[in-house]
């Protein structure tokens, strides 16, 4: 499969090395996203401040990955999903959510949305919440490393909006047949449930044996 | 509704100023965004560049927006939602999509994705596109600015991986029953869809009359 990068000869001091360089610029950038919505400092101000922005980006750019982070795995078969849009510690789009299993096999998420995330005022966008909850879902589908299975179908019921701040979303699978796993999930508030999910998640062709 | 702030004085020129001054910072950001996920150069470089980010974040900052942006109306009842993940021409997360009305009715859009939109290697994470198809959706379903209509559900079906790259997306109404209006639309690339989209969209209580 094109795009999965092993990186054999990393050691994990390596990984933790990259973690501590690259881990701290995204969220300096996650900040200035934040700051680039919200500022109202002049017209002068913000060019200059554009001006600063492009050489900082040239800088990054003087080396870089050609094309897409992809997925690397490390020769411990540790996966570095970092440029990714949910849980990448290296994708300042990301929140990013940070997984944590469960002894049952559940998988939940505590994170905080804020200006960046914002559709109805106040409140989270539904595309980002379809995000986290497809993202939940799919990873507790996905939580054998050699089996990935990728989304089918979807179906999101917002019960209500999602408030900006502090939230909680969690995903179980429920059933499996064969190349298909069945999952399900909900994102809550201090309140409790905004929206809940089903998904029925496939093994790609390229992984089944 | 609390968010929905009226900038009442705000002329079209106004407007225009505003977008001249915040659009192309933005837009410098999406760019350091995509380099923050795929540079390569060392430590010392990287805690450098991290330094001058913290610094234009700060000259950002020195005068705010108290809060996230919320939308914002012009006197002329112009909707600014520049704080949208999906549209915002203020949110360096947003691609942004730009939308296009149809003679029909129907809403379309062409975009680009990139390195921060990944999910499998080399095609865009589901979550993105799912946030692509609710904001379509919902925009069609929106289309008249005194109705807005919020997602109650939304199916998605992922037909093959979406790559990254060009993508075109639209949406149209199916049919409308009071309060509810039904939408569907899909997501191409350059060889067809690759995934669909049926949802329902609900005016809220504080716009019923």
């Amino acid at each position: 499969m094109p795009g999965y990068t092993h990186l054999e000869g990393l050691t994990s001091a390596d990984i933790a090395r990259l973690r501590a360089t690259y881990a701290p610029l995204a969220e300096s950038v996650r900040h200035l996203i934040d700051a680039t919505i919200r500022s109202e400092v002049d017209a002068d101000e913000v060019a200059a401040v554009k001006a600063d922005i492009d050489r900082a980006t040239a800088r990054l750019q003087a080396k870089q990955i050609d094309g897409p982070f992809g997925v690397r795995f490390t020769s411990d078969g540790d996966r570095l999903p970092w440029g990714n849009p949910a849980i990448g510690l290296r994708n300042p789009i990301a929140p990013p959510l940070v997984m944590v299993k469960d002894p049952d096999g559940a998988i939940h998420t505590d994170f905080h949305l804020g200006a960046a995330y914002e559709g109805p005022p106040g409140h989270v966008h539904g595309g980002i919440v379809a995000m986290v909850l497809d993202h939940v879902l799919g990873e507790v589908a996905a939580s054998d490393p050699d089996s990935p299975r990728f989304t089918g179908t979807l179906t999101i019921r917002y019960l209500r909006a999602t408030p900006l701040g502090a939230l909680h979303a969690e995903g179980r699978i429920t059933r499996t047949d064969g190349i298909k796993a069945f999952a399900s999930g909900r994102v809550s508030d201090a309140d409790g449930v905004t929206a809940e999910a089903d998904g029925v998640f496939i093994l790609p062709k390229w992984a089944r044996r």
